[in-house]
C-alpha cells in the first residue's frame, strides 16, 4: 500500500511504483521523437560533469530503480520510462542540452519537485528527463523592494526562509512547499492559500529566464516592477507547464511579512450562510483577510476522525453542514485581534465561532485512494457539485466497501475554486469512467474551470475543452507549433 | 497654444490641431496596406447604421476637421489623416469590420479615451479608426466576488461610479479616468496610482474578450478566479497596445472599498533619506500602504507656483531636497489612524512631516510644452538620472529661456517607476534630439524599462531595443507575424 502523500516528505522511497499501474495515457504525438541512444549520452557527458548524469545506457548503467523518483509521480498515479535524467548547473548546460535534443528530436521533460497532481513533470514514455534541481541558488534579493531573483530549482521553503529574516514573505504556500521549485511553481501558475491576498504568478512574478524549444535563452529576467516595452512573453509561460521552455530563473515580487495571523473557524449550520458570511467578513475583516476556506461536513470528519484534533465542541458542530476557515495576516496584532472581536460579535447573533488550526488537505489522503478534482465553479454551487456527484455515484452503485468510501469538498471560497475529492479503496478504471467526463461536463455546465490551479498536465488534456472554446485551443496549439515546431518540449502535456 | 492637458475633459475642443506637428515618424509597413475607399465605406454602412460611421468620403462627405478629435491626440504630438472612423456597438459589428479589413488589406486603429501619451491611439497615416466610444455597458457584476464585466468602451470613472455602491473600487486609477476607457487600459497596461496596493492588470484582469486580425472572435471573457487550462492567451493583448487584436470586452477583479484613506506629505533633507523612508513607511503601515511618491524639488516648486496651495509651512521646505506623499486605504478610520500616528512620532527624531492633498501631475503642464519620459530605473538613481539629464541638458546649451525650462522627477517609488519630465517653451527638435537618445541609454545603463507604464505607442518603437533584448523582440515579432500577418491592425505601433 502506499504512503499518504505527506509522508513522501520524510520518506521519499519510491521504488514500489516499478510495478506501474495503468492510468497513464498514450500519447501518438510521441512517435515522431528518438530515443536517447548512448551516443547522445556521450555527449551529454561533454556538456555535464558525470555526477551531474543519471543513465540506464552504457556507460553509466545504472538499474532503472534508480531513476525511479524521476519517472513516477508522487501519487503513483503517472509513470514514465526515461533512461536518462540530466541535472544541470547552469543556464547555459540546459541550453547546449536543449541545443542537443532539438537537433537529435529527443523529447524533453522538465522538472521541478515533481509535486504535481495531473502528470506534467513525469515523461509520458523515454523522453530525456531535465531535473532543476542543482540550480538551487539565490541570484539576488533587494530587501528594500521585496524583488528577489533566483534559480528556477530553488525549493519554495528554502527562499521563504531566505527572506525571513528581512521581513518578507513569498507571495506563495502551498502543502508542497518543502519540496516544490519555484520554476515549477510558476510553470504551473501555482495558486495555493496566499492567492486571496497576494493574487497570482502573473502579477508577482516581474521576470523569466526560459530556454527556448531550440535551445535560445530568452532572457527578460527583469527586477522591474512596472515595464510597458512590448509584449509580455513572460506570461507566456506562466501556466504552460513546460510546453513553451524550462524556466531557469524567475523574478519575483515579495510582500513584506505580516506582523500577526489569526485563523478562525466557523460552523455554518447551511451552506447557503457561505457566501453572506464571505461577504461579511471581507467588510470586516477588508485588507488583513487573506484566506477564506470552504470545508464540507464530510472533510471536517475526516479531518477530526485522522487526528487533527477537535476544532470545535461537539454541541457547536452538531448540525453543522459545513465549516470555514478565515485567516487574517496583518501589519498589528491588537489592530488585528480588534477586528475579529467585532467581527465575530457581529457574527454572534447569528452563527457560532470558535478558532481552530485544524488542515484538512493532509487528513484526506490517510482514507485512501484520491481522485482529486480541482476546478473553479460559482460560489453558490460549491455544495450541489459535491452532493451531485456523490448522488451520481450512488446511482451508480458505487458507494460501497471496495470502491469509493468518500466524496467530499473543500477549497478556496474567494477564488471561486473548489478542491472536490473522490476517496476510493483503489484507483480503477470503473470510478475514473464513472467521474469522467461526468465532473467536467458538470463543471462546464457551470461555464467552469477543469483545473482551476493543477494545470493540465498528461491527465487532463483531453478535457481541455470542457473550459476552453475551440478557437482558444487552436491558438495554444499555434503558439506551441510557433515555440516549438518539433514538438520536443514536454510532449503530451497540456494539449493532445 | 494648447490648453494644458487637465483642460480638455472640459474643452475637449480639437480643431487647433490641423496645422499638424512633424513630431509623427514615418512608416514603411505601412506602405502595403490599402487606403479606405467609398465602396469600402458602402461596405461598412451595411455593417453600422449611419451614426455609427464618420468619414470624408462620399456618401458622408464630412469636413477633415470633424474627425480631428480622432486623428489627433490630446497633446497635440502625434497626427493621422483617417478618412474613416466607425463606431460599432456590438462585439459583432467589430468582428464583421475587421473581417472586411483583413480582406481588403486596410488598417485598423482600434481607439479608446485616447488618453495615451505615445501616439498608440491615433493613424499614422489613414488607416481606419475603430472606436469602441459606442460599446459602453456593463454586462455583469457580481458583489459577492466584485467581478466585473463591461464593454471595452466603459469609461473608467464610470465603472468606478457603477460599482461604488457596492463598496468596491476599480484596481487602477489615474488622471484620465474621465475619458479613458477600460479596453484602453488593458490593452496599455495601465498602472497608475493603486499599482503598489492592487498589483497590475495581468494579475487583476481574468478574462477578455477580443476580436483577432482576420475577425475571428476569441472569447476568453471568464469571470474565474483560478483557471489553469493551458496557455493564458489573454496576457498577450494586455499592453499589446492594440496590436494583436481589438479588446472588445473586459471581467475584471474589483476590491472591497477602503473604509478610510489618508495623505501624508514629507519633506526630507536629502535624497537619500528616500529608500531608508520607504523601508519604514512600508513596515510601519504595511497592508493599508496604497501609494508612495517621490516629487523632486523642482516638481515641488512648480505645484506650489500654480496655486495647488502651500502644503507644508515655508520654515519646514526651506533645505528639503524632495519630498514624498504617502497615502494609506484601510478598513477602519482609527486604526488607520493610529497606525500614522505611530509612524510620525517615530519619524519626528529625523524628519519633518506634514499634511498635504497637493497634486503634481496637472501643475507641471501649465508651464509649457512637456516631453514626458515614463521609465523605471533602480530607486537609488531616481534624483541622479533627473540630476544627469538637467546637467546634459546645461551642457548643450538648452537649459535657458526660449528652449528647456525645468527638469524635474517625481514617480511611484513602490513602483520603480520615475516620471522625468522636461519642460521647455517648445516641441523642437534639438531639444528632442538632446533628449534621446540620450536618456535611453541612461536607462539601458541601469537595466531600467523606457516605458514603465505609458507604453510603447508610435512613440518609441525605435527605442525598444534599449530595454528588450534582441532574442526577445525577435519573438514579439513572430507572435505578431502569427496573430497578424497582413499587418492591418495598428500598424506603425510598438514594433517598428
Amino acid at each position: 500500500m502506499l504512503s499518504p502523500p505527506w509522508r513522501r516528505f520524510a520518506l521519499p522511497s519510491f521504488s514500489r511504483y516499478s510495478a506501474a499501474s495503468t492510468t497513464c495515457r498514450a500519447n501518438h504525438s510521441l512517435s515522431r521523437l528518438n530515443p536517447v541512444t548512448a551516443q547522445d549520452v556521450d555527449h551529454f557527458a561533454k556538456i555535464l560533469p558525470p555526477t551531474s548524469i543519471l543513465s540506464t545506457l552504457a556507460p553509466f548503467s545504472l538499474a532503472a530503480t534508480e531513476l525511479d523518483i524521476y519517472n513516477n509521480d508522487w501519487m503513483g498515479k503517472y509513470h514514465g520510462n526515461a533512461t536518462t535524467v540530466l541535472k544541470p548547473k547552469t543556464t547555459q548546460e540546459v541550453s547546449d542540452i536543449v541545443k542537443w535534443c532539438h537537433e537529435k528530436r529527443i523529447g524533453i521533460v522538465p522538472q521541478g519537485g515533481n509535486t504535481g497532481l495531473v502528470g506534467g513533470s513525469v515523461p509520458v514514455k523515454d523522453e530525456v528527463v531535465t531535473s532543476l534541481a542543482n540550480m538551487s541558488q539565490v541570484r539576488s534579493f533587494d530587501p528594500i523592494s521585496g524583488i528577489l531573483v533566483a534559480d528556477a530549482g530553488c525549493i519554495l521553503q528554502s527562499l521563504t526562509d531566505y527572506i525571513a529574516p528581512h521581513h518578507h514573505v513569498m507571495p506563495l504556500d502551498l502543502g508542497a512547499k518543502g519540496s516544490c521549485q519555484i520554476g515549477g511553481n510558476v510553470a504551473t501558475n501555482a495558486g495555493g492559500l496566499r492567492l486571496l491576498r497576494y493574487g497570482s504568478l502573473h502579477g508577482s512574478v516581474l521576470g523569466l529566464e526560459v530556454v527556448l524549444p531550440d535551445g535560445t535563452i530568452l532572457d527578460q529576467l527583469t527586477t522591474l516592477r512596472k515595464d510597458n516595452t512590448g509584449y509580455d512573453l513572460k506570461q507566456l509561460f506562466i501556466g504552460a507547464e513546460g510546453t513553451l521552455g524550462i524556466i531557469t530563473g524567475v523574478s519575483i515580487l515579495t510582500p513584506p511579512s505580516p506582523q500577526a495571523s489569526n485563523n478562525v473557524i466557523f460552523a455554518l449550520p447551511h451552506f447557503d450562510n457561505v457566501l453572506p458570511l464571505y461577504q461579511l467578513v471581507k467588510r470586516e475583516l477588508s485588507e488583513i483577510l487573506s484566506a477564506f476556506e470552504f470545508i464540507d461536513r464530510t472533510a471536517y470528519d475526516l479531518a477530526v476522525k485522522h487526528g487533527q484534533g477537535r476544532a470545535l465542541r461537539d454541541e457547536d458542530v452538531e448540525g453543522a453542514q459545513c465549516f470555514v476557515l478565515a485567516e487574517t495576516s496583518g501589519g498589528r496584532r491588537e489592530h488585528d485581534e480588534e477586528k475579529l472581536t467585532t467581527l465575530l460579535e457581529t457574527l454572534l447573533e447569528a452563527d457560532k465561532p470558535l478558532i481552530n488550526t485544524g488542515c484538512v488537505t493532509e487528513a484526506v489522503s490517510k482514507e485512501g485512494k484520491v481522485y482529486k478534482y480541482d476546478i473553479s465553479v460559482p460560489l453558490s454551487t460549491f455544495k450541489e457539485c459535491v452532493d451531485i456527484t456523490r448522488e451520481h455515484l450512488r446511482s451508480m452503485g458505487l458507494m460501497r466497501e471496495g470502491a469509493v468510501r468518500h466524496v467530499l469538498g473543500y477549497g478556496h471560497v474567494g477564488d471561486g475554486n473548489l478542491h472536490l475529492n473522490v476517496v476510493a479503496d483503489t484507483y480503477s478504471s470503473e470510478i475514473q469512467d464513472a467521474l469522467e467526463p461526468f465532473i467536467y461536463e458538470l463543471v462546464a455546465s457551470h461555464r467552469g474551470s477543469v483545473s482551476a490551479e493543477h494545470g493540465i498536465g498528461a491527465m487532463k488534456t483531453h478535457a481541455l475543452h470542457y473550459s476552453k472554446s475551440a478557437v482558444s485551443i487552436a491558438w495554444m496549439r499555434k503558439i506551441k507549433e510557433l515555440f516549438d515546431p518539433r514538438g520536443i518540449m514536454n510532449p503530451g502535456k497540456v494539449l493532445e
